[in-house]
């Protein structure tokens, strides 16, 4: 009988504990033992709970870790502390842990795979990212004899929601926010989702591994989708395409380029088509090209299938860690001044002779060439003009804007979106 | 320095070799050793080759089996013997054993699982389904703790190839498949592919893995896709539908339903959109939800993918076998004729009063109901008929096509094909 603790009963624990219960059966086959949860920390040790957890509720740290017994901890409380400290205690006691914690990970990951390493314990995160879409593990092993030249990815379900349905019916930002959070698809302070800082820490975990370096969420340039616009939305349709919060990964010799933006991607772009809440992690390795891993990134049972199936992992591996830390490079992180992209730009100027060839003179100097220009939508005076460059370093679009929006006959730069495939 | 053997030198093998060569640097820092590929089994050790297998070259099995240093023996000779054979001979004397031979593993997967348990080494077969796409161990450890209740997949690259042709230029099978072949994507003997047998094979691994149940290729019924007509493929477009070459396992209760077979997919199912030689496989568990897989399924390098991190991974796994035999179950295979299914049926009928409704009352007469009836094409006094039925176990519906058969009226039975996502 394996007995285990798990940190934390709100959504995902429940889940965890739940479905040990449901298919305990096949699990016990499978490892060749029984899991018994035997305590659960809470805060509130005074909650009504499910009978499934009677007799399990702890609200002191120390009734888990100073158990003899308790060969794995489960920490799904979530946020850095006070899981961050518990984990390090419970690894350091020569505890196996699984943790769904991206923040934690994405932040303290080498530091932790490293004491997980020196007691001889595991230390598994696969619901870390993409909930219960199998990523880590399979980019660990399976992947292993590739070099990974590019990651792209849809990380994040409440942005991936909020954008299809602005793509499907219409809808303001505000709308589809509001829509997801009745839905509970997005929490009531929804900032880490839609600022795309959940994302970036998903990002974080995924380049590290992917190009065996360290990578942390405050190095990584990230764009939210709060400034999305309908309008967007409706000009990618019309120019084939669709827009997704992506994360991109990519090697250039020592540098990797790594962001968090939205995206216009063609319609043929095996992202494009992930719809709702689902998430979709493209991988490029120099020997199997581009694989692509595709499920529900969130949710109470997928995130436990992962947290599930790392508890036996962990089981299974009695003589000690088998995922150590791979960041053996150390790869510089690119200004993201330097990515080169294309770029959808989006701007109001007087409806007057003379304007577009001025933009143009300024995209000129700064050596950006326009794939497409489109004069759309005029009223008042003013008209929209939609543009797509050919690829162009960031900055340079950067210093080019800057000065089109000092022109007098240029309203608003309404928007800046980059483009994938486009050139 | 890790010594390893190579059974074949044909595409996967000289992929192999070049992946181990051209990734040496990453390779050797993720398992922290080297790989050296010591002794290259070949038919004929006269044959001029690149300097990258000098003095490597044997025609003599013994060379291989007998040498202590050797601790790995790739097998992607492929075929039954002598490969078989080399396997079990490999496995005995304690070598570790990494095979990409799908038709040795489902047809001899729990022997040879014995074997290697007994001899405590592994056995891997990562590349036996799917080419590079992670898909054995995420389903054997990153799904663990779920029951799979449906997989179905897209799991051989020439008859994708061939039926994207015939929906993309609206092409017949037999130039289609000419054009696969001058693009090397299928043999000159086609056979296994288009008549679905090498899909039954990755079917059985993956059905065995996915049940822990064991599961045959001649356990399973099998259609191919040499009878599709571009006719019913501009139908199934206009029904918003494509045609793919499906492998379906489902769960009921301590039944499995397993087939491969041609299915006319709706097209927002995730299957749809899959091109070309690509594959993807789609597992349903329940705790995940559907997770889905996907990339290229076959060829040189991203087979080599997957071999040469089945070999890193038993290099790592230096005490003994991870990959145990996991069919503690033993379930039983559905007779084909009990399955349920929506069908598609094209039929050529004399163009005369009546013969919609004799038709009609064989299907009410055998419970099939019907959602769709169209008259399409009428010609020299005949008419095709096309219908979709509502679900029906097929061996209703074959009782009643053939009463429709012996019909004076009807001239043909075009197409019977399976249909998902339709009631």
């Amino acid at each position: 009988m394996i007995q285990i603790g798990i940190l934390g009963l709100g959504t995902v624990g429940t889940g965890v504990v739940e479905l040990i219960e449901k298919n305990q059966v096949n699990i016990s086959k499978r490892i060749g033992d029984h899991i018994n949860i035997k305590k659960i920390l809470v805060k509130n040790i005074n909650k009504e709970r499910s009978s499934l957890v009677e007799g399990k509720i702890t609200d002191k740290f120390e009734d888990i870790v100073e158990d003899e017994d308790i060969s794995v901890i489960v920490e799904v409380m979530g946020g850095e502390e006070p899981a961050l400290t518990y984990i390090r205690e419970a690894l350091k006691r020569g505890k196996n842990v699984v943790t769904a914690n991206k923040e934690i990970i994405s932040k303290y990951g080498k530091e932790l795979l490293k004491i997980s390493s020196a007691n001889n314990v595991n230390l598994l995160f696969e619901a870390s990212v993409g909930g219960g879409i199998p990523i880590i593990r399979p980019m660990k092993q399976c992947l292993s004899a590739n070099e990974i030249v590019k990651i792209m990815g849809i990380l994040n379900g409440t942005t991936n929601y909020i954008l299809t349905q602005m793509t499907e019916k219409g809808e303001s930002f505000k709308d589809a926010l509001k829509e997801a959070q009745i839905e509970g698809y997005a929490e009531s302070d929804p900032t880490d989702d839609i600022k795309g800082f959940d994302a970036a820490r998903k990002t974080a975990i995924l380049s590290s591994i992917g190009f065996n370096t360290r990578i942390t969420p405050d190095q990584i340039y990230t764009e939210g989708i709060e400034n999305i616009n309908p309008v967007d939305i409706e000009y990618a349709r019309e120019m084939g395409g669709v827009l997704k919060l992506i994360a991109t990964c990519k090697k250039h010799e020592d540098n990797v380029e790594v962001s968090v933006t939205p995206v216009l991607l063609k319609n043929d772009h095996p992202l494009a088509s992930v719809m709702g809440t689902f998430n979709a992690i493209m991988v490029e390795g120099n020997a199997v090209g581009r694989v692509m891993f595709y499920g529900l990134g969130a949710g109470k049972m997928p995130t436990a299938s992962a947290v599930v199936a790392d508890i036996m992992e962990a089981i299974k591996n009695k003589n000690g860690t088998k995922v150590h830390c791979t960041c053996y490079n150390h790869l510089n992180v690119m200004d993201p001044g330097l990515a080169m992209s294309s770029f959808y730009l989006r701007l109001r100027v007087l409806d007057k002779p003379g304007v577009l060839s001025k933009i143009s003179g300024a995209f000129g100097e700064n050596q950006i060439s326009l794939s497409k220009v489109f004069q759309k939508n005029t009223m008042n005076g003013t008209a929209e003009i939609v543009m797509v460059t050919y690829d162009v370093p960031f900055k340079n679009l950067q210093e080019a804007l800057s000065e089109i929006k000092a022109y007098k006959q240029v309203v608003e730069i309404s928007s800046v979106i980059r483009v994938e495939g486009e050139s």
